[in-house]
């Protein structure tokens, strides 16, 4: 078993609340409400930001195959998930929200981690958000009906596209890699950091599904 | 008068020292050691590494279009420049030298401002670097005679391409937004951080061109 | 009015929460709980390792006399409430608690601002935590009954106390000095820091006061 | 031997140029020209605040024993060495230098050491300066003579005292705990660290003794 599928396993009532969440069971039916979802973007977009300085960091403090990897994923996802919501502002328009609170803890989290940590460190706080997105794509894609709002399509459509697909799994490789033969006090701190980015990515769900314009 | 334009006017000695160097004018010419070229290579090699990393930090410091920017300039050097040595060093062969004295106290410099300076202070330590080089690839690769080494052409052509003078004068651009009401004293440490790189740039063709192998 | 007086009004509403917090009005009167005290007390103890973090990217970011001053902001923490805190456990015993929510997320907030931002980021964004513990120390330690527990005197007189209240008053004083004649962007910035650091602090006594042993 | 005994064996040559440079030779003879000293202690004082700093950032990134360490150290060099080269200025006098090339690449590279490495890098790279100036006053102090300038006295005093002594003592301590069991390849690096900082030591000393006024 891969250390990450170790992490996963650890982890494993609340990667299930991820997956099972009613925010993307709604979605994936089409019903969800679009308010809902438009704050969750906007969350994202705050999210997204926070994310490339993270990867910034990686780029600075990785070294060999790591570091190129860090370029492309970086650039990937300015590319992709950036680009794709701002195709999806451009065309639906989307109500303005300040950050909340989810993504300024998750924010703050994943800077930290990386101004302070190791490459390993921030490898790992990096696979609950792309491991779950691969992973809803993959369930979810499928499941949607064709008749379901076509931004909820689009949006499904890109985690479970092949580029997201592949970019992920380049991630877990370099994990997989670098944490061969590590010591067991960092396997417990590595795992820490994975258990607090699933929690994070929980609450993420959760705040959006539960927000209410006011 | 652009700020830059004003940062090059202040250092114009150093700044035809580097544009009339021998080293250039053997390598324009097809007459420069091939062991000298190779050294500078190899010590570009480094440099590149410590470019990479000092672009990281200004992607997670950055906001906004220069955050954008930044990842473009990031993946064109790693798509650009790096690939264009793993071209010579794949087609040649080329000896390992290790890191000499200028690409070391380059890349010391490099790094220590990035994480100590703000946005602006990264944007202008980038600019001698960029600068030069474009200008280099404007003026020698057009007098470059067809009959000089391949390799030789193909690394000035590679600067007088129309990729890295865009992005060059992209640099240009965002210096000049970001430079626009700055007030006296910051525009002094500027132009100092501007007159250390150039310094940097002149001894790194110098060390390149004075190299002798044991 | 001092910039930091105008970020006290505007945050006025969750300053009087902090003052005015059952935790401090028990604790002041002799009946807090001991299990809310510890629990307090343990979570504090992380958040000053984070402090000393902070203050040491201060001692870092600075120069001249704020440099000096963070240097022995730094080891007056040491000397003062890390020692404080090492008595009372030394004496008393303490349970184990691990980090809290508010710890975690209070702790992540002080060191992305540290590694990110400029020296009057850091300054500002640690206020809050000076600012009200003085406060504190100022109004309940001369309301407070010789016949508490002698750890809650000793706690409230170690704020109360001159050499606590001295270092406040030079923070505060070279705040007013660093923020002298910004613009309002900036001063609009640094509010959104001085009130994100004082709603911690409310919830920091929030999640102590209503802690409970399973 | 201690892991640092070992470095110091493997650059054991310019270790003896520092000890023997003849600035060091002349100073403890009371011969050294006022001018070469003067320059030297400007030098220094560019040097000591890029010290300062570099102690912050180890502050911030070491944790129990080591962090309580950092900050005695941040703190004692604060009173002693920066106390010291006050008293000499305030006392004497001195004429203004700016930074000088090799405080400029000494401290680049200790900061971006200190923000690209771990806490073991931090606290060697911090041992030749620390090792060789309590050598100095070891050995040089109870050779000088009575008659020497009261400057340059009080100078190797300082370094020859009690406190320098013990806090060089507990810095080496700690490395020999860290530094327990590190494999092989970390082993390598930390030597280049300390060899390249060694070096920069000699280079001081040579560039304040070659010093002429112009």
């Amino acid at each position: 078993m891969s250390f990450i599928e170790e992490c996963k396993q650890a982890v494993l009532q609340d990667w299930q609340k991820i997956l099972n969440h009613p925010f993307l069971m709604e979605l994936a039916r089409g019903v969800l409400s679009r308010e809902k979802f438009e704050y969750y973007l906007s969350q994202d977009d705050y999210y997204l930001q926070d994310l490339l300085s993270t990867l910034g960091i990686l780029v600075a403090k990785a070294q060999g195959r790591v570091k190129d990897f860090a370029i492309h994923l970086l650039y990937e996802t300015l590319q992709g998930e950036v680009a794709m919501h701002e195709a999806i502002k451009r065309e639906k328009g989307m109500e303005f929200f300040s950050k909340g609170e989810v993504a300024t803890i998750y924010g703050d989290f994943l800077l930290r981690t990386a101004y302070e940590g190791d490459v390993l460190d921030i490898l790992v706080v990096l696979c609950p958000c792309f491991l779950s997105y691969k992973e809803i794509g993959e369930r979810l894609f499928p499941q949607a009906g064709k008749d379901i709002p076509s931004t909820y399509r689009f949006w499904l459509e890109s985690y479970a596209g092949e580029a997201y697909q592949r970019i992920t799994n380049e991630l877990l490789t370099h994990v997989g890699e670098e944490a061969k033969d590590i010591p067991e006090r960092q396997r417990k701190e590595l795992t820490g950091l994975f258990r607090r980015a699933t929690w994070l990515e929980y609450r993420f769900w959760e705040e959006s599904y539960t927000f209410r314009l006011e």
